[in-house]
């Protein structure tokens, strides 16, 4: 009567949403403050005061007809003139409008990305720990997602494992830096290899293998972290950016495609994007918020609450005696859980009202997902019972 | 190397665009008052200066993660209350927050509605003259539109060729009243026709077959006309809605979708819809403008322009000897051509420099669509231009 693969994926809760409910009525019981939910990547930073001025002097100085209106399906040519300008001033690129395609966020932008390159057979690779809803948007435009299995020392690349994985079939590799759920900022080092090996197997198989880098995350970074930007180290690159983390303006849906002029057929590739986005009635993001987007092109993330949420939480559980990857980047930790299976772990901590997310749910079994996210009264609350955690698994 | 459906679907410009292209060039040459554009759906009304105040009211009384944050995937809770019980209010329903799912304008809505219901095999039907995406839309979640030819006394239906249409595949039905092209409204007869015959072969084929009401231009109507609220003539009804028209908010993509509990099997129906707008990466429309509607709920539109020029043109292409099915709703006309090749006509019309678009695009050839949300002086200026197209057809 329906479609039951819709169904199920519209019902089928995901651990972190069943996580977060349980938080929910937990803290009906015990009091909001005795909760520590590391559950959701929500951004807990307010949009900065100039998201709220830019409205307000559009709104003042603009006709509400060019305000509210539709823009041509890819964007406002001006607002994408502008945000080609932005990117070109910070990494060196020479985009201009006609390499971006504005979307309701990264999440539209990368279901578009696959559409647009999937045909029958397809075959896309992600690097564990990865950012879950990747397989069912791939699965859903009718393509195959292959994980190489996580590098857990660094969470760089399992390069002799990714190499295996690739076929005639590849059409692209997705990856998120910084990386949800690790925090980690892939190496330039890192990235050279990864662009090396994709020129070699787009020689060999005779077609491109594109990369999808997803990086909704660019802005948030700690310690002058570089992040590469990719189409600077591989010509076949598409990149999908939100602004949902940089500006904290998650609800509002606002980001965008570049398809660099380097790609492989340019005009198809682009096409195929303007396609995409049409049977997934993609077309013109939020008017307005292209225009705020445009107006605030280049201004500064206020990223110093996660770099001292980072710090905090950090050091809590190196203390505490966990292993922990350092990230440089996003709001997350990824350590290791104390027994191997993460399930139990998690299950364990939430007798302490302490709720993280499995990693298997990433990808990658023995580690949590801790979002930080949050207060960081909260963290600071919480780290004595991270100790007591422990504590009791090595009192075992 | 990419979907090549996907770069025909993104490359492949439509008569309407074409015809807009062709205005905007035109006008460098003869200058912006000597076009006489009817080619674009774009409301030329400006939103309400209460949606300005609602937008900066919001902003200012609200903390900007409440105001920017993710929602759930159906949308604001409260929102969903807030709008269930503005339609309860006109139209003696007895929706909750449960029954609505907030989505990207009525675009996404339909699209998700197909995506949630289609299954292999599956046949959706609509009614010439009908708004050309659809055919699109059903095409891309694998299923066939079948398209019942236009009754062209009144654009009311034609239920004997509808009903030979019907088979067990058939999934659901699409309307859109009041129409785009026709600007007519569907009458209650035949609404409870359609209801009748609906009921009458879901029993037939022991499943229920859908009615999917697309309805921007419910507010948008004249004379007093009434447009029955679906829902309350049958049981197995969807409604998308979109506050494009209604508000002049078209680039802020803001709808939603109604499944009443009336429908069979409510859950899964419901299910369906968050998986097909979790699939679609539809989850989540605009956050403030989710309170932005909620907030003006129950205002009045602005009609009074459109009703102005309906009256203009509609008196004017009659006294220059058209033929019309006089409109009571949404802001277009569609007179029959003054001779049977549609095309031929417009391009002879081009040739004066009026721009109209072939019934044919809209499945009813010997036609042409005017979009009169235009500036009034352009109306009053073509009108004489009319009468000299009219005369050289007399004169053949």
């Amino acid at each position: 009567m329906i479609s039951e693969k819709m169904y199920e994926l519209g019902t089928k809760k995901s651990t972190i949403r069943t996580i977060f409910e349980y938080g929910r009525k937990r803290a009906l019981e015990v009091g909001e403050e005795n909760i520590y939910d590391y559950s959701l990547g929500n951004p807990n930073v307010p949009a900065p005061d100039f998201i709220k001025q830019a409205i307000i002097d559009i709104l003042n100085e603009m006709d509400p007809c060019d305000v509210h209106g539709y823009t041509v399906a890819p964007g406002n040519p001006k607002v994408r003139e502008i945000l080609a300008k932005d990117i070109n001033n910070r990494f060196g690129t020479h985009f201009t409008g006609k390499n971006l395609f504005i979307t309701s966020g990264a999440a539209g932008a990368i279901t578009i990305a696959f559409k647009a390159l999937s045909e029958p057979n397809d075959e896309f690779i992600t690097f564990a720990p990865y950012f879950p809803e990747y397989k069912c948007f791939v699965e859903s435009v009718g393509a195959t997602l292959k994980v190489v299995p996580a590098k857990i020392d660094d969470f760089q690349i399992q390069f002799d494992e990714f190499e295996k994985m690739i076929t005639p079939n590849t059409k692209a590799i997705i990856i998120n830096s910084p990386n949800n759920p690790s925090g980690v900022v892939y190496s330039e080092a890192t990235i050279k290899q990864l662009a090396q090996i994709l020129t070699d197997k787009s020689n060999e198989y005779g077609h491109p293998i594109f990369l999808i880098s997803d990086e909704p995350y660019r802005e948030i970074v700690y310690d002058g972290a570089f992040v590469p930007y990719i189409p600077n180290y591989y010509a076949n690159s598409i990149v999908c950016y939100s602004y949902s983390k940089s500006f904290s303006l998650p609800g509002e849906r606002i980001g965008y495609i570049v398809v660099p002029d380097e790609v492989a057929d340019f005009d198809k590739v682009y096409g195929a994007v303007a396609g995409a986005a049409r049977v997934l009635t993609h077309v013109n993001a939020s008017s307005l918020f292209q225009l705020v987007v445009a107006r605030c092109a280049g201004k500064p993330s206020n990223i110093a609450p996660y770099e001292e949420n980072r710090n905090l939480l950090y050091n809590g559980l190196i203390e505490a005696g966990f292993k922990c990857v350092k990230p440089e980047g996003a709001f997350y930790l990824f350590p290791q859980s104390l027994e191997p299976d993460d399930y139990a772990f998690c299950k364990k901590a939430q007798e302490y009202d302490l709720l993280l997310v499995p990693g298997t749910d990433f990808g990658c079994p023995g580690h949590f997902r801790a979002s930080y996210c949050i207060k960081r009264e909260t963290i600071e609350k919480s780290l004595p019972i991270f100790k007591k955690l422990a504590q009791e698994y090595k009192n075992k």
